[in-house]
């Protein structure tokens, strides 16, 4: 029976979709934009220079070569990862609604995980015994519940999180490439993790992740989830950055209590003040998720085969009296199309171009400001 | 300006008071049985005899003599306290909401702190010193915010929260007599909180408190607050059924979080999950009871001078109809009412005679049972 709800690119579209993704400019937002404006991955590569041109880059915009992706690809093989397109059958169902999920990623061992549900576990890498000792508790119940755990690899919370639920399936969500596991002493954690679980990157191979690659990396633990579970947040970390982010895609919270005199409970607490589900043992968890289970995934947002072109470059005088209104403040797109007087695909197009030509700033709420 | 808000009893309506309350099988709920139903505590005291006979009690009921409530008085005064009646002006304020607030209420100290805004803290008496520098932060802060403390003057969660407001205000309800402390080595703590705050006590001088009467003296300690916080609380503990208290008299409840892993924290993160407000700092109390505070007081529910008598005796053919749709299984007193035939002032009275004849057991939720 053919998957009529998967799409499935070919071996010449994939290397389509990892160059344009791969060029310089290019993030999982505007790689939407350019494949909605272009009609493809393809012609979208072919009009990148003009449109950055267009938009007032300073120097010509670098396009991925062919050749660099396919030295990524054998490169994946050797390591046994394989690229996953948005909108195909391995691609993790719950991450396809996330506005800015990766239109590939680099999926090591067993995908079926990713097929069932899933349950971010973060917390403090500085974690006590007694938040190591829950962390256990909970991956382990859950993963006998049914459910995979997804986290960040980090030491204290995360590795506990992940060698619970070495048996029953776990995803490792890596900040860097696939051959630059962070911390590097977790190697040997993901080679373990591989037979039921799976390891997800977005970044290039050898891509050695920094700082700012966490909150980036948080949004696809989030992502891949049906709810976030935190476990030890301090005030200000990156657990709390994965925990609005699971707001913000409409995840469901957890957080385990802690005692207001320690400083490790302070942003699990934190986060049940704001309503956040209080979780002593599994159950509570499984109580809240069991009926969403059942749901089936949405549907993808973008389809690659097939797509209308409209490439059409707005008239320089609608282009100039766009730019004319935008500063470094940010304003809303639709105030840019009302007062700009010009249609809404002159507007969407002139704000791609000033993207692609590094100039543009998007913000949360559909707002835009130039550089 | 004449006080018209409250009552104010004489000298022999307060000695009549106290006999009746002191009566054989007379509590708060059917003190204020017979005083509606006669028309004040002293027609009671003549009507009591009867009114047991008539419900069947197989001895005589004692009538607390003139003297020997005249010698309690004496004996009161003699260690400073004095008995406040529910709606006299020193009479807690919230209390007089309490279905079954005592008619009588022996204070000790400082009134003053009775007539302000009280908070009630329980917990542990194996508090952690977790548990302990939290409450002493939480009843020092609560006291700067101008609110009184009330507890039960336990080890541990109580005897913190105590100190930690003997300069602002704290009152400490007892589940003994005034002159038998409890634990004895916290006698020395009531001395210290009387100059700012209160003790107070439904029950006889002299009387040694036993388990039964810490359920009972923890509905005073939420009956007297216009919340109740908990802090480490076992499953099954004191400081539960005070919060289930709470509820029950429409309370406030809050509670501090702690560790699952910490047995002393299973209630209060269970209260938590119940829907109990999240406390790690003063403010989360304050921001939900400050609102609260102005109201004025409920009007007090009963009037002792000038009610009118209503002294008939059901036909003892409706008595026996009454009696014998009862049993050990609790049935409504509507049912009783509608299943008789008999008037609604009749099937009162008969449940009356019981309740003196030492036959009847009340229950929650209007449910009335035969002993």
């Amino acid at each position: 029976m053919a998957d009529t709800t998967h799409i499935r690119l070919s071996d010449n579209q994939r290397l389509d979709w990892l160059r344009l993704i791969r060029s310089e400019n290019v993030g999982p937002r505007t790689f939407r934009s350019l494949v909605n404006h272009c009609g493809g991955a393809g012609t979208a590569l072919t009009a990148l220079p003009d449109l950055a041109r267009r938009g007032g880059a300073s120097r010509p915009l670098r396009v991925c070569p062919r050749d660099e992706a396919e030295r990524e690809i054998a490169v994946a093989q050797r390591l046994g990862a394989r690229f996953v397109a948005l909108g195909e059958a391995d691609y993790p169902a719950y991450l396809q609604t996330v506005e800015d999920a990766p239109p590939l990623l680099a999926v090591r061992g067993n995908a079926a995980v990713l097929r069932g549900p899933l349950i971010a576990m973060v917390g403090s890498c500085n974690a006590s015994a007694a938040g190591v000792k829950m962390a256990e508790r909970l991956a382990r119940e859950l993963g006998a519940a049914g459910f995979g755990v997804a986290s960040g690899l980090a030491r204290g919370i995360h590795a506990a999180a992940h060698r619970a639920s070495l048996a029953t399936g776990t995803v490792a969500v890596l900040a860097g490439g696939h051959d630059r596991v962070y911390p590097p002493e977790h190697a040997g954690l993901v080679d373990a993790l591989l037979e039921a679980g799976a390891a997800i990157s977005e970044m290039p191979f050898g891509w050695e992740p920094r700082a700012s690659d966490f909150p980036r990396r948080n949004r696809l633990i989030s992502g891949v989830s049906l709810g976030v579970v935190v476990i030890e947040a301090a005030k200000k970390s990156g657990s709390l950055i994965t925990a609005r982010m699971a707001l913000e895609q409409n995840r469901r919270g957890f957080a385990v209590p802690g005692s207001p005199l320690d400083p490790r409970a302070e942003g699990a607490n934190g986060l049940l003040k704001q309503g956040a589900v209080l979780v002593t043992e599994v159950e509570d968890i499984v109580a809240v998720l069991r009926p969403i289970i059942g749901r089936p995934p949405p549907e993808p947002p973008m389809e690659e085969p097939g797509s209308a072109a409209s490439d059409d470059a707005p008239a320089p005088s609608a282009r100039a009296r766009i730019i004319a209104l935008m500063g470094p403040t940010p304003v809303a797109v639709d105030d840019l199309i009302r007062l700009s007087g010009c249609s809404p695909a002159a507007v969407q197009t002139t704000l791609l171009e000033l993207e692609l030509a590094g100039r543009l700033d998007r913000q949360r709420g559909g707002l835009v400001a130039l550089l």
